[in-house]
């Protein structure tokens, strides 16, 4: 922990645990720190509120102050609400293949979020011919293969099996792959780290159909296909299927919304995106996986080592700073709140750190309760700005004792092929007029361990 | 615990731990378990995947089977999504007051929700004169009175604040109160008991406002004035404000929901509904509270005693199943899942109890975890239905001890002039033809302790 000379005469409260600025989380718990110039009433405003009997005059001066939505009746009560029409710019952005239709993705706008649960209407896209319009009477779940009864599974009868509800995080395998790239994005934070979403999940644990229908001794995978013209389908270890997977029917209360599965997707909890098999119609038990063209072109990475990585399923630890963003400015020297987001495909998250002097030295940020495992978890260090250049970072620690790398750690395992499972440690540079950047380093030189590619769907 | 005689043939997991059928909640972990009668897949079936080579024969077979939303690509990305046009009977409830324009509640529809979260378009509303439409950038929230500098905080001021993120339930005074009518209601549990939801809020601690424009020691009492045209105010203790109350500006991740107070409100975690005041711009610090239209013609209540109630602020413990629905059928009888939320203003649900006997025996439910103080629980109980009449109830303790009354109890206590905070267990009858009713009794007496009221908004 280094400390700067001139903090001496601070008060203990606002003195640095860490270089460049960063405070003691416990300042949150402090009282009367200012974090912002205030505006002053002007005497003109009233102390008096809508009791005061003070006559005509005063009522007619605290009318004065009425903004025009206080003077005329609002807006009738709604069916199902929308948000604000003032908030027309906090949406997903696509970005698709430009030669195959409906395949790509669209980004969840992290850094317009707050809290620790995505927003249906927000949770990223990922799919691989478009979304299906999937009528429910007419769609039914088929487990076949290697089992006692091949069964279909209707959606009256699924209703009616014993359910769970799990807060978790979805991530997709190709999340953050801009950051391989040779410059770093300067795009905002979600559009290129928010192929993430985390939601409260509720539908039937797969070991419970599975037991229904009966696993023969040879099984050892499910083949789990979806109902979308591509008929996307994926491996999944048996044993994970059994341990923690579920069968979604709802997304943060309400039935599955389209672009996530409707009307039933697969869960599997920490495990990359891609597995999370949406508008699943089929799963097929099998002694092998089916090496489909996700288990094989894609998902598959040759490593510097020569060998490569394939069934990478498991998401590691990740933090992302989503406060302040790239691409805006601090508005002036002074006390701020560092936010971001940390999780673990492992469990939970144990630690937050964060840096304000590129690594240099660290402190232990405050966690939101409750940390819930394989979800979320919203980390916030206050942070004294001092109008200098400055260079932020967050590095998770899991329960397994798993720590974030940085990227240049990354990269010299992953190599030149590296294109899934991007989970570097982030840096923000922030300039002497509060200019806030995404960087890879310190100094923008050249990065000659990665390639300059480009999204491949 | 009562055990029938015609249960010792049953394997041990299916004896009954209460009466009429309840089974022990670890069934839940067992295997093998049949919930349903499956449809078994029939021989034209091919038990093979996309992977298979068998030719085009095989290739055209597996073709047949698939459903139309397969054969041409689906829907593009959307910016922000929406839920399926099959969904389209999963709405709020408006019930609004036929005088007033904008007066009156929407009610969600909790019998079609799974999971703990409420989404944003589905959250209750309750409004005095309608939704107002504000424009973020000319709204500041005063705060003023008996303070040392009276100050305004525009949004991006409050950006800039340190963020707290919590997952609790908001709960209307008058939520459940046509059950205080003579006759139970019949409509589905949502539109009686709805008025309550449960969200992930973010926003900045009130205390740290409040500590920031210094709050002189006479202070007893923040009196909140919302930007609607009905000006609506409320008074809150200075000390639960300093405790754990809330200036949200989050909701679910994104910003406010206009009809949820967009860009501003308090969340007062566990406090009836009307102090968590929407569009909050003004916040007075006084002396004494504000004697407000709902803290004086409303929210008081004549005791059988001869006194009032006043200033019922903490929302009791309470429980609802919401699975089974009143007024739809059990499909046959056999092995079913009776699920429902639990909560309390008070802290954590420590356990819920179902009972299938209409209260002659109880056994334990499973909880979903994680159990979040103030927060929406999840409970869960096994249960065989036999084909006969069977009365479910539900009855919630907090980890303060209090336990949910029975509905005699709570009107005894309570008198002919309780509307608000109705909490009583809530009965559901099975008739032999599966059909299920909410109803207050087994028998279904008169029931003279309670007033035939309407809502009076």
């Amino acid at each position: 922990m280094s400390k700067k000379k001139n903090t001496n005469k601070l008060p203990n409260s606002l003195k640095p645990v860490a270089g460049n600025g960063l405070l003691d989380r416990r300042l949150f718990l402090q009282k009367g720190l200012t974090f912002t110039a205030l505006t002053t009433a002007a005497t003109a405003i009233p102390s008096v509120i809508a009791k005061a009997s003070g006559g005509p005059e005063k009522r007619a001066e605290i009318d004065l102050i009425r903004p025009p939505w206080m003077r005329q009746p609002g807006k009738p009560f709604s069916s199902y609400g929308v948000p604000s029409p003032y908030e027309d710019k906090v949406v997903r952005l696509p970005s698709a293949n430009s030669v195959l239709q409906g395949n790509g993705a669209s980004w969840s706008p992290l850094h317009q979020l707050e809290g620790t649960i995505t927003p249906n209407g927000l949770h990223f896209e990922r799919h691989h011919n478009g979304v299906p319009q999937i009528d429910p009477e007419h769609h039914k779940l088929l487990i076949h293969g290697m089992v006692e009864k091949e069964s279909f599974f209707t959606l009256d009868a699924l209703m009616r099996y014993p359910h769970r509800s799990q807060t978790c995080f979805v991530e997709c395998g190709g999340n953050s792959n801009s950051s391989w790239n040779k410059n770093a994005s300067r795009s905002p934070l979600g559009y290129t780290h928010g192929l993430v979403s985390c939601s409260n999940w509720a539908g039937v644990p797969l070991s419970t159909l599975l037991s229904e229908v009966g696993v023969k001794k040879k099984a050892r995978w499910l083949i789990a296909e979806g109902a979308d013209a591509f008929a996307m389908n994926m491996s999944i270890p048996l044993e994970k299927a059994m341990d923690d997977a579920m069968l979604a029917l709802f997304q943060n209360g309400e039935r599955l919304r389209p672009e996530n599965g409707y009307p039933m997707r697969l869960l599997v909890p920490g495990w990359e995106g891609v597995l999370n098999v949406k508008w699943v119609r089929r799963i097929e038990l099998s002694d092998q996986p089916v090496m489909a063209r996700n288990e094989t072109s894609k998902y598959t990475e040759l490593l510097p080592s020569g060998k490569s990585r394939i069934f990478t399923l498991e998401m590691h630890a990740k933090s992302l700073i989503t406060s302040p963003v790239s691409s805006t400015f601090i508005p002036e020297p002074g006390l701020f709140q560092i936010s971001g987001l940390a999780w673990s495909g492992r469990g939970k998250v144990k630690k937050v750190e964060v840096s304000a002097d590129n690594g240099d030295t660290w402190a232990e940020a405050a966690l939101d309760s409750p940390i819930i495992p394989k979800a979320f978890t919203r980390f916030r260090m206050p942070w004294r700005w001092d109008g200098k250049p400055a260079y932020l970072k967050s590095r998770v620690t899991d329960e397994t004792g798993y720590v974030q790398p940085e990227r240049d750690e990354l990269v010299a395992n992953r190599g030149r092929h590296g294109y899934f499972h991007y989970n570097a440690i982030m840096t923000l540079a922030v300039e002497d007029d509060g200019f806030v950047t995404h960087v890879y380093r310190a100094e923008e030189d050249q990065d000659p361990g990665s390639l300059g590619i480009d999204a491949d769907w």
